[in-house]
């Protein structure tokens, strides 16, 4: 195990949060709060932290997946232990357990919160919670790509612990340059966003704080009811942009580089977008005797289908009290999620793909003894390892989700609310149904549930397996013994 | 397609159960019940039929695994279309669907009901019930191998479409005489169980319904209250022979040739007894406050544990009032089912397991990149296909599962029940939780659901494939051309 360079993996992630924790202190200074002054602090910690673990050059840069499997589950786990510092030293979530749920599930996109009412908070604690989840969304590993220089092909397994999805492309051949191009387009299209809500009516905070909830597909609203009282009109701003940043970034980058009909050919796009068009049908159909006029019916379904399938977690309605067909639909979202290379959730658009097209070759197996034809994906055949690996994803989750879902049922609550809340953090969504529907939280789970629930998030967000490979007794063998058989041989 | 083949596979299924509906015509002679008259109509139909469908032998007797799989589903549903018929012509099932549905639900060895009550149902109607799930426990196609002179070594495909488990086994090296021994360990360990029940008290009528119920996994009983107001020792009698039909088979056949250290040796049959011994652990503990002893706690946790892994499905208590721990593990349960090869249902032992070993696999292949060794089970390799028939049959059952979910949903009654109500039916247990708990019973849902609810139960006992294979227009379409391309082939 190439531990010098986990070392220094992680000292430059503590220094870009050191520097990113400035930012809520700038608010707090616009603001006049108090409270900001906690951010100075940690931001110093952070940083000094930092610089000790980077002052000597790791050894070797050679980096296999194993460690950059531990280097990101060990990042993640540390951004969220310092970046909860400020919510509990500040005392405006006064329990340590809270602090950290609130700010695993703000890096993690989730927007899973355990207050009950979040305008009592000060505006730099808000900013910071809606930072976390721009943060977040793209990943705090590929930012660190983007900016510090690291030689060796081997940073491909950095990138591949932390984003999305079945396969990771590299956009151009330089990971430095990909990594760019993808915070290029995240930050112009939160821009984009930004200003359209200010143009519209928004105050400008708030409108930051929704950009960036809405851009890593987070949650976090600044107000109590989420988006009950905005206007249609930003609904549906949101409702579009929701749906943008569920797409698969690469298809942004072929319409960059005018290849815009590539783009919309992309078989995950168009079932993605095929999926959100079917639900939000089934749920108009359904909704529209309870809102008794079309439109209106129509912005709330869209709203909301947008919202779950893209794991973001905004409400514009109480959708708890909607029939059991559409509350049913939602809980499908949930789990398919966004498409692969976005910075949405849940198990993705294309694994479903590549699952659905798993079981029509099955039959055709059956009925055709003989035909053996390879699966394709955007005409272009999918590599078996590709397939076993989605196989072995639905089969890990599977293990994980029934697991959490036991451990929490510990607690006593009915079946709906254990399954939802497990769902809604695996799949870094944020509310579910019955007792953590829209309009409740999570505060209610005792400290146990709590971790439970902050695993899921972290394992949904990190794809599951670099959390696993943490909790392996050989990691931990490796991590802690300096000269291990396999260090040598690295 | 061999469709003089298909056609001479059902006239033998008829054949049988026009012979098999003469048995509760019997015992309608004995307790002097009149309405057992309409089983004679009916013995005679079906069997007259059979005979015209049998008359001119199939041209050739090549049997493709669509063929296998085709005649299996439609043997099924034939044989639940006749067998419904006595339950709605006497009157005592007014409804078709409603006798339908009990019908399937008896073949399947579900034991899901649709009645308030039993007890007013005459004798033989209660026996017809309870032989379904005798007759559906090992295989009405199992049983036609057994006595049938088929020759041509294809057959494997009739039994490997009807046979649960992801690799069927053939015992001896002739189907025939694998079936034969099959059925003759099914009847001996039937015959023990119901001297046994004869011994501590029960009635000959009760004894035989129970034994069958049991032989089969299937959980119909002669009670209103299921299980619960019979002695302990009856209770702790049935425990034991369900967990014992939920063993494969092949363990008994070792057992008795003498190998019995290998059928000990059996990972399936451990694993199995594992999860057996751990549930119960978990829900004495859990319940041992409401019965306030540990030795009714006992026979309560281990009647319930060996009821629902084996998808039995009779109670000894209501265990929807026992607390979410305790019901989160029967659902988890459910969804493992019994050994391969066994009559149980559910997803099968033996694929956890192998869905377990491919992810310790992935885990590995994370840590130590290069390592690639082959899974074994009992000491062999497992071939690549079983694996890839595992992991598609995992996505197969989601798929199924969660379109069942939705569909029900439509309906508008709570997750909870929804949800159960389906991993009841498709896992042939027979109660789930809430609206369709032990004291309740399926009659509430409307004709939609009810024939969703009957898919999955045909689904599940026919492990998935041969019903959705029977819904691909290609088949029908070689179904109603005589002379299709691929007909002339084979």
């Amino acid at each position: 195990m190439n531990r010098s360079m986990i070392r220094y993996v992680m000292g430059g992630v503590l220094k870009v949060e050191g520097i990113l924790l400035l930012l809520p202190f700038i608010i707090s200074l616009i603001h006049n709060e108090r409270s900001g002054l906690w951010f100075l602090p940690v931001a110093f910690g952070s940083t000094v932290l930092g610089i000790l673990f980077t002052v000597r050059k790791p050894d070797s840069q050679v980096f296999y997946l194993k460690e950059g499997c531990v280097s990101t589950a060990m990042s993640w786990i540390l951004i969220s232990l310092v970046g909860c510092l400020p919510f509990w030293l500040s005392g405006e979530i006064p329990s340590f357990t809270d602090a950290l749920f609130e700010t695993v599930s703000g890096f993690t996109t989730t927007g899973a919160s355990i207050l009950t009412a979040v305008e009592p908070l000060s505006k730099c604690m808000l900013f910071w919670r809606s930072f976390t989840h721009w943060v977040g969304g793209m990943g705090v590993l590929v930012f660190l790509l983007a900016i510090i220089p690291m030689s060796g092909g081997s940073n491909i397994n950095l990138m591949r612990a932390e984003s999305p999805g079945p396969s990771v492309g590299k956009l151009v051949p330089k990971i430095k340059s990909t990594a760019r191009i993808l915070y290029i387009i995240y930050f112009v299209l939160t821009l984009i966003e930004f200003v359209l809500l200010l143009i519209f009516g928004m105050s400008p905070f708030e409108a930051v704080c929704t950009a960036m909830g809405t851009a890593g597909t987070g949650g976090f609203g600044v107000l109590n009811d989420s988006f009950a009282s905005y206007s249609p009109v930003l609904q549906w701003i949101v409702t579009v942009f929701m749906i943008l940043f569920g797409v698969n970034f690469n298809a942004y980058y072929l319409i960059l580089f005018h290849q815009a009909g590539k783009a919309f050919k992309m078989e995950e796009v168009r079932a993605y977008i095929g999926i959100i068009i079917v639900a939000i049908a089934i749920i108009m159909c359904d909704t529209i005797h309870i809102y008794g006029d079309a439109f209106e019916a129509l912005t709330h379904s869209s709203f909301q289908v947008a919202s779950i399938i893209t794991t973001t977690g905004f409400a514009s309605t109480d959708f708890d009290t909607w029939s059991q067909t559409s509350r049913t639909v939602l809980v499908i979202l949930m789990f398919i999620g966004a498409c692969a290379g976005s910075t949405g959730g849940g198990i993705k658009v294309s694994r479903f793909i590549l699952a659905a097209k798993t079981f029509f070759k099955e039959i055709s197996g059956y009925i055709h003894s003989k035909s053996i034809k390879k699966l394709t994906m955007d005409g272009k055949p999918v590599e078996h390892e590709v397939l076993r690996s989605v196989n072995v994803y639905f089969l890990t989750f599977l293990f994980i989700f029934t697991a959490s879902v036991l451990m929490v049922s510990l607690e006593g609550h009915d079946l709906t609310t254990n399954f939802t809340a497990v769902a809604a953090t695996i799949n870094n969504i944020g509310p579910g149904l019955n007792m953590v529907g829209p309009t409740c939280n999570f505060a209610f789970f005792n400290p146990f549930s709590k971790y439970i629930l902050m695993f899921d998030m972290l394992a949904g967000r990190l794809e599951l397996f670099p959390l696993l490979i943490l909790l392996t007794p050989r990691v931990w063998y490796e991590l802690l013994h300096p000269t291990s058989r396999h260090e040598k041989n690295s």
